[in-house]
């Protein structure tokens, strides 16, 4: 199985070759994969930025514990959720619908307002909390799509968000980094890259009822 | 691009036929791609219940707002994070590391304790964040599996987390019902598999810099 292939081929990259780049037909292939990310409601909220720029990396890096992977990764996805709920995001994807399914918008804008009166049941954290885990699914699927074309890359929490949003300028945005992706190519240096993977038997992480 | 190919056929499957069922190879299968999903700090902080009893899904279609996929799928996926911090969840990956890799006990000590003193920063609704994101990336992988192997599936947040709590003894376990996804094979009478897929263009998606 493909899959199972490609998901013991990846790790959690420590080191890359700052010497090697994506090549643009690949990182519109990772940009794809991510585009086609599942999420609630279809809706989602958020926005990748994908940085190349070494000066921006630079002011990022001190903002990642001086991790090397910020600079030495051919690219840095930055995963930024919506931070303040709009009815305006669920209109544009309302419109969307109606215009990619050809659907009557009178039907689609009463799923407009049940997806609007279910979202504003969530409480502020709630929100967040729930905003936030949608960028997880497309991190997973940058990685899936990473390793299918053999490039590498380090989903990173290590971060502080809190100077990415101000170096970032994305609180004026609305958006917020929650969890981002260095991705490149390994150097032979990273010693990390031989251990052996360490995951939880299938017994102690299911049960079958 | 494989991986695409397998995000393009998939969707969130509405209706399932009920008398097909899942073969035990093809779960085995499945239930791997779980296992080596990514996880902060390599943790995999939940558990997943793969529920075919038909007695506890009926009670759970009845805290699923009555959603025929509950029943009607080959399985229920059921992803749990642990809600409460305990050091024995980081010791005990710390000892399999050291199996694993063979690696020195003492120098990953120093690790556990660097992680230790990590998730004890993070407030009590971090915390419950931070444990749910964790199910999304092994969700991701379910549904991507899946898409390989021709399965369908249904990603769900729609149900209540309180009373699957409650159903399936969760809270006693320090366990929480985070996300959901039936899987199994898609009934022909389905008709939103034959609608087109609505995502965001790249260009509103994504900002490079």
């Amino acid at each position: 199985m493909r899959l199972l292939e490609n998901l013991k081929w990846r790790y959690a990259t420590k080191k890359f070759d700052p010497s090697k780049n994506i090549s643009d037909k690949d990182l519109e292939r990772l940009k794809e994969a991510i585009q086609l990310s599942v999420s609630s409601y279809g809706l989602q909220l958020y926005k990748v930025l994908v940085i190349e720029n070494k000066k921006i990396r630079k002011l990022l890096k001190k903002a990642s514990w001086n991790q090397s992977q910020i600079t030495d990764a051919s690219h840095l996805f930055i995963f930024c959720n919506y931070t303040k709920r709009s009815e305006r995001h669920i209109d544009d994807y309302i419109q969307a619908t109606a215009k990619i399914q050809g659907a009557p918008l009178d039907k689609l804008s009463v799923y407009g307002d049940f997806i609007k009166e279910s979202l504003s049941q969530k409480t502020d954290s709630e929100w967040t909390s729930w905003s936030e885990k949608q960028t997880y699914l497309a991190l997973s699927n940058l990685l899936m799509a990473c390793a299918e074309l053999k490039i590498d890359a380090c989903p990173m929490e290590g971060f502080e968000s809190d100077k990415y949003n101000e170096i970032l300028e994305l609180k004026e945005k609305g958006l917020n980094a929650a969890v981002i992706a260095p991705v490149g190519f390994r150097s032979e240096e990273d010693y990390t890259q031989f251990r052996e993977k360490v995951r939880k038997s299938k017994e102690l992480l299911f049960q079958s009822l």
